[in-house]
């Protein structure tokens, strides 16, 4: 088989993505927009996002422009011919393409809330299908333009160095949306939740708290634009790491060509599983939300496994015994197990944050005797959630190298593959993610605009599903990611070598990689508390106001003036962009200094010890963060002296706490650590001839 | 110079070292001891620690002996006569010494509590003179018994290995009585307060409180037996890993006998600084008692480095240019470069934790605004407080390596000598630690017993003196610890390297070094979460103890009827003494489970994970925690509210979750990764030749 045609395949079936995004987005504008208070509540949300978007896609142009300029010229000076403009173009396509999927969700988002809503009038299934349409066409989306994209860059240069450029534009761009979304999205919530529920007692999503807007808001920059690149850039990075260790394999003469096409051929198996799975993802009259979208995420992956057994039986069919056009059944074992791996850590993470397990449960019960009790034991259950995950991290990647090389294949290549194969349920996995924050919003203007009981409590039960989704997928997608990011710590190790021209090693007795491995264990620490402290600063300021718009102006706790949403709206704005200068040097400058002064041994030490405490923060985080939610939903629900009870204030605190740990700082590490990863390797050429020391 | 001259000299002032602190006790037992009602309550406060010690030593000695049996029977394998009893003989020898230490600091605490309080009357010298004085038995001891130990061990047996065993010994215990001790202290503050303070709103120390008899036993068991323990088992592993990496250069020719020894004379040197240093700490009439235990820290260290310089002089001066006796500079310089770097980082932790600086002030502020946000935000500055100090070690690692390097020593061993320097300090930073407890004790007995607010007053400067001293040598003791594991790690490389007769490198691209270090970030997870959901365990059995000797007996709360003390004191102590099983396992026999499965590779990265996520998480810990106490503080002496405002009721709930953060997990972190890399040397010999993978 020629290998042209699986690059063909990439250019049709992303298109063939991108283009179902569209067409699903046109039919869910087709829903009712309901009344007229629902319109301008819905118009409100969608015109803080666009103001919002509009001043993060100004300031990263700004940032993709100097860094394009930066990378035309400094890469200009290698070998290959214009290798700096090109490098340049592939960086701002990647920032473009992942700009466009993030706005494109984004879009569809603000204009499916209030749809979701109005249709939960008919009932649960209508607002389900409603909601998840809209989160496929971000789902979709990213897809598409991540295999067209990859494919045609690879169509036109035929260099794996340049769709590195395209990873590193897209995951910057990821990290930044995110970190952003996820600072503005806990500003508002924090401030709302704080003034409004604790101080002055007004329920949430109620009209008269001035920050109500700017909290609807945030559910869409910070989870559906945020949160949906969470696991985009690991898809694309996997891809590209798989290749770069493809194509060094190649060149040594280890493995066919074949080998550097494969990550991209089973994303379009990808893509076709999702194809074929989307439309199987529905609710009954009686099901439950939530195991519709859990089914999503079993069924793709069943399909995707029995799709790629088929293509490599086909191949191997037609190859006649060719060992430049047949694949080895390591790869496909590989992949396989990646995937399988992948889904059991997702659900073992729903151990930790779902009500109906012990961890839960015991923060629940201690809130009774203090909230100091509900933090250090929630904190504790999140530091016992790393091991699973890491374990099911180590199980994959020992099957993954041992099965590859068992069958003659570099082990490190399967270990790549691991991680293709855990994301190739990309598609679905965003699908479930974006659905979240639109269910969420879909509430809220339930709420505000006075539908009935029975149409809040509808949208409540798919509010509450779209939690539950969220936990395992989120395990699922750190666990992805740091696979993601070995595999590329060992393509780093690869150019460095190509280039070095000699056998490169990580030695941890050498004590400038020492050095480099707790420097990097310090980064993510860093980060992580950066954007917090960003988060508490904002937040503060954001309560002051809060206060302010209610002393000058008792009409609205009446409800007899409304309150000026714009403020809240534009404090959640400038504050999370002013924010990203430090996370932004910490994941570009950084490395490139450490590497350009310390050498390649220190810089790769450097990747090892991020991606070390990077993984072990983002697994505390998030699953600590979820725990302390469903603990004081679990309480909310009756159980513990239920709303307003000691324990229920307890539990308020652990979530507010959880908040920026789950969905700003955690998810934002994934790829602070890639992005980490895709500029040290994009410029191990340059660092393998010029550093200082090392 | 006979390096047996040497040994002499340590055993010399290793003797030397522990009569001055038996002197020394004697002479604390000479103050006056107070009134019948004071001895009445310091003698509950000493029933319940003779209680718990006799508990907790019964435990230890049948681990010990069982341990002691596996060693001798495991050991006797090896080539080298009679090597398992020696080792057995070793290991229990180091277990006695660190045993007897921790008992004598307990034993003086216990008696210097009452009789600082009455010192207090006359005024705050004399009340710091005592509690001084009684911290110094713990420093002199400590260090006398493991200069003694380890001098007399090498000069029966001349084998560094058998000291290694000694070490093993030695800090296993330090780790179980600090853990042990650590799960004692929080669980009954963390009782005692949320009933006492918050629930029925007495203060502190109040006899009424069920709890507070345990409490204060708890200040002896968690802070003066185990807090004394944190940097003891870092101080014998420190000069047993250089003195395996001298051998180990010395067997290879690298350099010449005298490099076995020295780390142990430098050891006699810091004691000699440390005779002259103590004497010369006194508060004078206006001093502040803070400023004379940091002048204590900072004079012995430089004491320490003149003494040295001397001493190499006149070694090089006698030598008459003959390297086989002479000192290279490079040592020198690698010496006092970590112990100056030492003092460094622990005025840097100071920043942190000081309420003089912004990081208090910004908690203590932002707790008007809600408990979430004083969590967030003391977490996040714990999170950056990681950065310095890790420069720090990084600086000490290099500038340590490179000049030892430049004079012609082998690199790494300068690494191990500036982790022996950052130590010369032990005794005077181990008697500051012992005088925090014993202050706080005697603040909580004269409340108790009833003596004059200007007593009070004064045992409360006291007290804060001491918090301050702690904030300091804890960032200090985390660095040490650090810097002695990476010379651990060494030593066990060239014990592999040795005993397996081939290079031994931890190449972090090899799939099982990996998998190695990945599970060993994980230890540090799991054993600080089974350390603070132990304390939230038993806490919140003794808060239903508590309530129910409120309710049963109204009397009580009245003050007419006696609390039943001994209740509390038995939860605290059965509770702490079962919750060491899993810790224990956890650093002896997951790290041998890891090497003899998956081989000596792996064992290598599992260290090195366990030490990367070790230090960062025991600097996050012990930070917050020293953070969210002054914030707290700080508050109370009337900012930002004062005492029962909201921010106050916030920065509570702060201090709560600070409490296990900084005296449970955050200490124990150093000599678990100590343990865990002491126990891998030791059974490196038997890793090397038998293992299934790797």
């Amino acid at each position: 088989m020629n290998t042209n045609i699986w690059l063909y395949a990439g250019l049709v079936f992303g298109a063939l993505s991108i283009l179902a995004a569209l067409a699903t987005y046109r039919n869910v504008l087709q829903y009712d927009p309901g009344s007229a208070r629902a319109q301008e509540i819905a118009g409100w949300i969608r015109a803080g996002a666009s103001t919002y978007l509009k001043l993060l896609y100004n300031t990263l142009i700004a940032i993709s422009i100097i860094l394009g300029i930066i990378l035309a010229v400094v890469f200009s000076g290698m070998e290959k011919q214009n290798h700096g403009l090109m490098t340049a173009a592939a960086f701002a396509f990647g920032a473009l393409c992942s700009a466009l999927a993030g706005w494109l969700g984004m879009k569809v988002a603000v204009e499916a809330n209030v749809r979701t809503a109005v249709a939960c009038k008919e009932g649960i299934p209508q607002g389900f299908n409603v909601a998840f349409k809209a989160g496929s066409v971000m789902g979709l989306a990213m897809v598409g333009v991540a295999v067209f994209g990859m494919s045609l860059l690879y169509l036109i240069w035929r260099d794996v160095e340049i769709i590195l450029s395209f990873s590193f534009g897209a995951s910057l761009l990821a990290l930044l949306a995110k970190a952003g979304g996820g600072i503005y999205t806990k500003t508002a919530d924090i401030a709302a939740d704080l003034v409004g529920k604790v101080e002055v007692g007004i329920p949430e999503d109620d009209p008269r708290n001035p920050a109500v807007i700017a909290d609807n808001v945030g559910d869409n920059v910070g989870d559906v634009a945020g949160m949906g690149a969470d696991i985009f850039d690991s898809y694309v990075a996997a891809v590209v790491a798989s290749m770069l260790l493809g194509a060094s394999f190649f060149a040594s003469g280890k493995v066919g060509i074949q080998y550097v096409l494969l990550p991209l051929l089973l994303c379009v198996i990808g893509i076709i599983a999702t194809f074929i799975g989307l439309p199987f993802v529905r609710v009954g009259k009686d099901d439950k939300p939530g195991r519709a979208l859990n089914f999503s995420t079993v069924f793709t992956c069943i399909l995707f496994a029995v799709l790629s057994t088929i293509f490599f039986v086909v191949v191997n069919a037609l190859s006649g015994g060719d060992p430049s056009k047949s694949l080895n059944w390591g790869a496909l074992i590989s992949t396989v197990a990646g995937l399988l791996i992948g889904v059991i850590i997702g659900f073992t993470t729903d151990y930790f944050t779902n009500d109906e397990h012990s961890p839960v449960r015991q923060v629940a019960k201690i809130s009774g005797s203090g909230t100091g009790l509900t933090i250090i034991t929630g904190f504790s259950y999140g530091l016992i959630s790393i091991a699973p995950a890491i374990v099911g991290i180590v199980a994959a990647m020992i099957t993954a190298y041992l099965s590859s090389q068992a069958f003659g294949l570099p082990g490190i290549y399967g270990v790549g593959l691991a991680a293709v194969g855990m994301l190739s349920l990309t598609g679905s996995v965003v699908s479930n993610d974006a659905y979240g924050p639109i269910v969420d919003n879909a509430k809220g203007i339930a709420e505000m605009s006075g539908m009935s009981h029975e149409v809040v409590d509808r949208a409540d039960v798919l509010d509450s599903a779209g939690n539950t989704a969220k936990a395992i997928t989120k395990g699922f997608s750190i666990s992805a990611a740091a696979l993601t990011v070995l595999a590329m710590f060992a393509a780093y190790s690869e150019v460095i070598s190509t280039y070095s021209q000699k056998d490169f090693m990580l030695d941890l007795l050498d004590p400038l990689v020492l050095a480099g491995v707790l420097l990097g264990c310090v980064v993510p620490a860093l980060f992580s508390a950066l954007l917090m402290l960003s988060v508490t600063k904002n937040a503060f300021t954001m309560i002051e106001e809060i206060r302010r718009q209610f002393k000058a102006e008792p009409g609205i706790l009446k409800g007899t003036v409304l309150p000026d949403y714009t403020q809240c709206v534009a404090i959640a704005s400038s504050g999370a962009l002013k924010a990203l200068i430090g996370p932004a040097f910490l994941a570009v400058v950084f490395p490139l200094l450490v590497g350009f002064i310390l050498g390649p041994g220190a810089l790769g030490g450097f990747l090892g010890g991020a991606i070390f405490t990077g993984v072990v923060f983002a697994l505390l985080m998030s699953n600590a963060g979820g725990l302390w939610d469903n603990g004081k939903k679990y309480i909310e629900a009756g159980n513990f002296g239920g709303s307003g009870s000691e324990a229920h204030k307890a539990a308020v605190v652990g979530d507010t706490v959880g908040d920026p740990f789950k969905d700003t700082a955690g998810p934002s590490l994934n790829t602070l650590i890639t992005v980490m990863s895709l500029v040290s390797s994009l410029f191990a050429p340059l660092i393998a001839k010029w550093h200082i020391f090392g």
